[in-house]
């Protein structure tokens, strides 16, 4: 018999969430049914789309109930297996984050070969973040070399990678973060042109001084004030991805901007929405090309790791105040 | 010797353009020089899209010069020729409207053969709008038959057009107009679901009342609340073409809508903005679609008609009061 620490949605949250929104609970576990098996979690990770889910409404995710565990990607070792597809010491991928230790059936939880890297990075780089910025660079932008991007959230989980890809490509890169310790990490990874958005007074301007002739293309995490800039800066015939949204995640009031949308129009603008899943018959060609980049060390990546399950709640409204750099993880 | 009044722009506009921004002017016209003809327009067309050409900024269309004279869409008849081209009496277009005679270039009009269809129709349904609503719903769209399309502004120029080109394609079509008597024109063209946005209390509502299921396309022409509906009603993958946003035209304050844009993402929506003179490679065909479809009766037209030059100006600013119904056009 094990015993598990676990977080579960307590309320949802109107606006920001808070520590009160959450409880935190132990549970015991017991051996492994048939066709099981126990895993303890040795990661977690904490990703923005986690705040969609806490609303109950139609969204593309299903949306957590209240008092039950929250779910989220996860990597760990199996401690206990009645499955013959799983042996103990098995390095397994899963959506049973938010605790220390589980039972699941064997088709829920995905053996990891880490290839010699390190098995976080399969919660960011090389997991769900970096499938996201490589979709949304290569698929729905197509982007190419010689063209110009602007990032938004470039330091962030997705952003980092999605500046990384691009130079891989070979476009030039403008990467917008909060702070001048994030600045100094964009130039580092070769962003061309970084941005500190709480610094300049215009974005709009800071863009255009990065690119006089305006930009082929805007990879969207922020929202607001950044996807204004985007649109004033872009050049006719831009492409935009829209992969989130973060600064309207706990509006009360919805967000108004952008107020330029109707440049939409004169300059022939494409925007498209996706969602990482639809992509799913990308993850073996991401898998080959960001895996190779950060095994030759082409790729860096950035992490901020808290330590412990009972830091996780912390950990995931950190998400919201700009205080985490790179991606977020937490060390159980 | 001819004499001919035209309208100048006076003044710029700012907010909502009034007479005062205006100036009517009497000129001679003299004889046609060598390679030119002399032109007595028929017709004109006043479109939303000038607005946008009063500001002194870049734009898709290059900017009216205030103290001369204005230009867009005109039929009219060759009066004097100096050029082998053309002949007296030749039915011709040009951009050479808000005005009654001119001599232009020989390469700057072009020959119109009407097909035996009425001539105004070249600027409207057979001409700049007809066009727009045809590469919208064809190309942009790319709408299938058994689809479900919401219209704003569908008792417009463009929209009446996108409309009926959805029918023919064998489309459901929900379209939105202000009032009773454009409401019925609507079913008279054959309109699905034909809504008057000034009656219903909640717009999004009536449109998924209309479309239980969510629609798979949205054809813009105006913004606002309209976008905000056709977001929310919008099911996953659904193509939005965006032609105009007239209700934004005017606005001092930039409009502050849609609020739900974050949904572009969990519904992966792809938003195109468009300019019909980038498909100028589609006339042909749609000259033959559509003209076959008005010749047969099978596309109904709908023209508010103002009597004079010297009412140009106020045909124009009805386009922003909702008061015009189907293509404004001036008979000179």
């Amino acid at each position: 018999m094990a015993q598990s620490r676990e977080w579960r949605l307590k309320t949802r949250p109107v606006g920001m969430p808070t520590p009160a929104n959450f409880e935190f609970a132990t549970v015991d576990v017991g051996a492994p049914g048939a066709g099981e098996v126990q895993v303890r979690n040795s990661w977690m990770s904490v990703d923005p789309y986690m705040r969609g889910r806490m609303y109950d409404g139609p969204s593309y995710a299903a949306a957590f109930q209240v008092g039950e565990a929250m779910t989220g990607g996860a990597v760990g070792e199996v401690i206990a297996s009645n499955s013959e597809k799983f042996k103990v010491g098995d390095k397994v991928q899963s959506m049973f984050g938010w605790r220390e230790v589980f039972n699941a059936r064997d088709n829920e939880v995905q053996k990891l070969d880490t290839h010699g890297l390190l098995e976080q990075l399969f919660l960011g780089a090389l997991g769900m973040p970096g499938l996201t910025a490589y979709v949304g660079v290569k698929k729905i932008i197509d982007l190419k070399a010689g063209e110009t991007i602007f990032v938004s959230a470039a330091s962030g989980a997705v952003g980092q990678m999605a500046c990384q890809i691009a130079r891989q490509i070979g476009a030039t890169v403008i990467g917008s973060a909060g702070g001048a310790e994030k600045v100094a990490f964009l130039k580092e990874i070769g962003v061309d042109h970084a941005i500190d958005y709480k610094a300049v007074p215009d974005l709009t301007k800071a863009v255009l001084a990065a690119a006089p002739g305006g930009i082929d293309a805007y990879f969207e995490n922020v929202g607001g004030e950044h996807l204004e800039a985007a649109i004033t800066a872009a050049k006719t015939h831009a492409r935009f991805a829209f992969c989130g949204m973060i600064s309207g995640y706990n509006a009360l009031e919805a967000n108004a901007a952008p107020k330029n949308l109707v440049q939409i129009v004169g300059k022939q603008l494409k925007w498209e929405g996706f969602i990482v899943s639809t992509y799913a018959n990308m993850a073996p060609a991401f898998a080959k090309d960001v895996g190779g980049w950060i095994a030759s060390g082409q790729i860096k990546t950035k992490e901020t790791v808290e330590q412990g399950v009972e830091n996780a709640v912390a950990a995931f409204l950190k998400l919201f105040t700009g205080d985490n750099f790179g991606k977020m993880l937490v060390k159980l």
